[in-house]
C-alpha cells in the first residue's frame, strides 16, 4: 500500500521530491517495494491541494512551472482546495507529513507547531527543515515517540548525503566521541575561490551569482547554519541537548587574502569547521575557520561539496562526503527518511 | 533477551569482537538496549566450547593469552568440549552464527557449507570472510531469505567501516551507477611510501614489517584481494552476478618509482582503484593502478586507509573513508551485523 505524504511547502526541496516521485515512482516500486503517494500540498503562495486518493505529482510540477498556482490544478471529484496547515496535518489521511515550510532558525516556527500537531495526530513528520531540530529536538523526539510515529530530519545536516543516518544506522556502538565538518557548502566555495587568488568580496559575489549565497548571506558566512547544524549533530549523535548559547561562533567575514596565503605557506588551509567533542566530562562546541593541514581529509574538500568526520572509539575517524545542498539532493533526503519509516528501519 | 552467538574461529577478528563485548557490553546494553551472548566457539587449534548459557568472554580471552588451548577454560556444569563447528552450527542453541574461520578465496570453504548448514537450520549468519560472498551470493542470499533467516558480511569489505550498510540504508533508491574505491590498505600504504621515495621492494618489506602485508604478499599486491571486493560490492550493492572471470585484475607490483615519479609531474598519483560501473547495458569492472588527479578524493587517502566512491544517479558522488582492517574494527563490523539484525534493520 503507498505511503501517503502531505507536503507542508512546495519549495525548491518540495518539487524536488515531487520530480523524484514522478520520474522515479515506478523504478522505486520495482526495486524496493516502496510507493509515496502524494495526498496533500500546502503553501502560502500557491494556495493549497488536497485528495485523499492522491495527487498527480507531474500535474503539480507542471502547474507550478505555468501559473505557479494550484487554483490551475485541474478539478476532479473529491478535490479538497484551500485547507490550511494545520486542518491537513490534523485531518487528512496522510502518514506522513513533510515538513518544508521554511526556516525560522531564531522561532523554529511554525514548523515546531506543525510537528507537535502531527504527532499528536498521529502521523510521523518528515523534515529538511533546520529549525524544529535545532531548537526543539529533546521536546519533539520524545513527543514522536510517546505517540508511537517517528520523526525523521536527514536533510537538516548535508542534504541527502547521509550525515545522520549513517552514524545512527552503521556506526551504532561505535561510540562517537567528537563530529567535525564543514557543513556549509556557501563558505567553502567562498573560501576554495579565495585560494585561486579571488578576494572576499569578488568570491562572495560569484557566490552569490551561482546560487549558492543568498542576497544577505549572513547566515552562511558568519556561521549561523554551521552553527544550528552543529546543535543538530550533538543532540541527535552524542545526546547532549546543545543550544546555540553553548557554542562559540565564528564566520569567514574576517578571512583576508593575506591570511589564506599565510596557510598556503605553511601548507595548509582555512576551512570553516563545526566541531563537537567530549572532553573529560565536558563537551565542547564551536564553529570557526580553523587552519587545516593539508593531510586532514577536510582539507581537501573543495568548492560547495561538504564532509564530516566522526571521531570514534571503536573505528577511529570515518569521513564522509557529498553534496550539501540542491533541490533533488535535499528532496532526495526526505525520500530516504521516508523509505525508512515505511521500512521500519532507522 | 541476549542475543546468542558462536563464534566459527576466534583469530583476531573473533578476538576482537570477544574484547569489545567484554569492554562495552554494559554500555551496549544501557545505550542501545542490545546484548550479545557468546554460547559457543570453535576452532582448529584451539578446540571448541559450548555452554548454552553462555561463555565468559573475559575468560575466553585470558585462556587464549596464556595457553592459547580452550582446555583451560574453566569446568562448570553444562560446559560442553570439542563440538564440531557442524555440530554447534545444528545443534547449538545460537540465534546466529558468527563465521569467521578463514578465507579461501579459490573454493570459500569450509565457509560455504557452514553457511548453508547454518540457514538451513533456521540461523542467521554474520561474517567477515569474502570467500562465501564472492563465490556464493546469489546462491546463500536466496538461501537465507527462503529459510526467514538473515546474512550479513559488513566486515567483508572495509572492515566495519560501513561500505555496504551505507549504501544499503542510506542510499536506497538514490540508484548507484558506479563504484570505486580503494579497497586494499597494504598496496595504499605502499604507494604512498613508493611517493614518499621509498622503492617498491623497501615499501613491501615495511608493510610486511608492520603486519599490513603477509609473508607471501600475492594476494594484495597483485590485486586479487581488491578483486573479491569488487565482485562483493557488485553483487550487493548492483544487483550484479558478477563472477572473477568478469574482473580484469592487475596489482601494483609492476608500478616502478619511475611511474611513481612521472605520477607527480602531472600532479597526479597513482592509486589501486577497484571499480564497477553501468556502462550502456554493460558493466565494466575492474582492479588496476590508476593516475588520480588530486582533485579526487581517492587521491588524498593516505597509508593503510580506505576510501570509496558511490556514483548515483540522485546525489552524485558519495565517499566513505576509513579503516580497511584491524582486529578490533572487523571485530567491530560483526558488532553493527548482530545490531541490525536484532534491529530487524538492513
Amino acid at each position: 500500500m503507498a505511503h501517503k505524504i502531505a507536503l507542508i511547502g512546495f519549495g525548491t526541496v518540495g518539487q524536488g521530491l515531487a520530480e523524484i516521485l514522478h520520474n522515479k515512482g515506478a523504478q522505486l516500486r520495482q526495486s524496493l517495494g516502496f510507493e509515496a503517494q502524494i495526498v496533500a500540498v500546502c503553501t502560502l503562495s500557491k494556495g493549497s491541494l488536497y485528495h485523499p486518493d492522491g495527487l498527480d505529482a507531474g500535474m503539480l510540477l507542471n502547474v507550478v512551472n505555468n501559473s505557479g498556482k494550484f487554483a490551475d490544478y485541474l478539478d476532479q471529484p473529491g478535490l479538497e482546495r484551500g485547507w490550511s496547515a494545520q486542518q491537513i496535518i490534523q485531518d487528512s489521511n496522510a502518514d506522513t507529513i513533510v515538513e518544508i515550510s521554511y526556516t525560522d532558525i531564531n522561532t523554529g516556527q511554525p514548523a515546531i507547531d506543525y510537528c507537535r500537531a502531527a504527532f499528536e495526530s498521529g502521523k510521523n513528520v518528515v523534515t529538511a527543515n533546520k529549525g524544529p531540530v535545532a531548537l526543539a529536538y529533546p521536546e519533539l523526539a520524545a513527543l514522536a515517540r510517546s505517540n508511537g510515529v517517528r520523526w525523521a530530519f536527514e536533510g537538516t545536516v548535508m542534504s541527502g548525503t547521509p550525515a545522520i543516518r549513517l552514524p545512527l544506522a552503521a556506526l551504532a556502538g561505535a561510540e562517537i566521541l567528537a563530529v567535525r565538518g564543514i557543513l556549509n557548502g556557501t563558505t567553502n566555495y567562498i573560501l576554495t575561490k579565495m585560494e585561486e587568488g579571488l578576494d572576499y568580496q569578488t568570491a562572495l559575489k560569484q557566490a552569490q551569482e551561482l546560487g549558492y549565497a543568498e542576497a544577505d548571506p549572513t547566515a552562511d558566512v558568519e556561521g549561523y547554519d554551521a552553527l544550528s547544524k552543529v546543535i543538530i549533530l550533538a543532540n541527535v549523535l552524542m545526546d547532549v541537548p546543545l543550544t546555540k548559547d553553548d557554542v562559540a561562533c565564528q564566520g569567514i567575514s574576517g578571512l583576508t587574502s593575506a591570511d589564506i596565503e599565510q596557510a598556503k605557506a605553511q601548507g595548509k588551509r582555512w576551512k570553516l569547521i563545526g566541531s563537537v567533542k567530549r572532553e573529560g566530562g565536558w563537551i565542547k562546541a564551536q564553529v570557526a575557520p580553523e587552519m587545516l593541514p593539508i593531510s586532514d581529509p577536510l582539507a581537501n574538500i573543495a568548492g560547495a561539496t561538504n564532509a564530516i568526520t566522526y571521531e570514534t572509539q571503536l573505528m577511529g575517524p570515518i569521513t564522509l562526503v557529498g553534496a550539501g545542498a540542491g533541490g533533488i539532493e535535499t528532496g532526495y533526503s526526505l525520500l530516504i527518511d521516508l523509505i525508512n519509516i515505511e521500512r521500519k528501519n532507522v
